[in-house]
């Protein structure tokens, strides 16, 4: 089988604590990545969540109709972690990721590129532009 | 940085198209998978859409307290591609698994386990039982 998409998972960190507990501020970064993306955005959901550590960060999905964007914020680790889930070439997440690293200030960022269909790495570490 | 959470992918195939195009079917699947999984629902968001191809899958989401369930169906190709993000020891994600294969009548299953936080792949492959 060919395969049916790309899943980028994206770890965050060094973020600004405030902003990864600002819930209207994350949903706004994540909506905002997934337009910069130039994904057709169908519904999101974003709520508060408290941690193992009793941390409060957010936790949310954007459906989009090319698959999804999910993300956990740990605001006490300064850290995020990210997801997207794309079917096609048309959805550019390197500028979704650059969108919310300016959102919470990350200045550190790690990713682990799957392909979905036939599972397959393609690739893990800290990424150039492409 | 300790590992934050665990996140399976998992590839379900041979699955029967028509559960998978079952939108009403696949949504209770995924919140049975939650529920035997012992995690805790949030909220949850599931929706038709059409891949590139044309097929009429489903796209959804349970955002649980522990993190998020969600699977994106190709009912064309008999697939499902889950993932289950999880924080704590707490969820089963093997009994999530299997009530999902059940409901969809999947023959093949590959997964990859990945742990968030300081990403590493734990492994890949056709797991058994843990």
């Amino acid at each position: 089988m060919a395969s049916l998409g790309r899943h980028i998972l994206a770890e965050l960190g060094g973020c600004d604590s405030g902003r990864l507990a600002d819930l209207s501020l994350v949903e706004s970064a994540m909506l905002g990545a997934a337009r910069m993306a130039r994904a057709t955005i169908v519904t999101h959901s974003f709520h508060h969540f408290t941690g193992q550590d009793g941390g409060q960060g957010v936790s949310g999905v954007v459906i989009i109709a090319e698959s999804h964007l999910a993300l956990h914020t740990w605001p006490e680790h300064r850290f995020a972690a990210v997801d997207f889930f794309t079917c096609g070439k048309s959805v550019d997440v390197r500028k979704a990721l650059d969108h919310l690293k300016a959102a919470f200030s990350a200045n550190t960022e790690e990713v682990l590129e799957v392909e979905r269909g036939p599972l397959r790495v393609l690739g893990i570490g800290v990424p150039g532009s492409d």
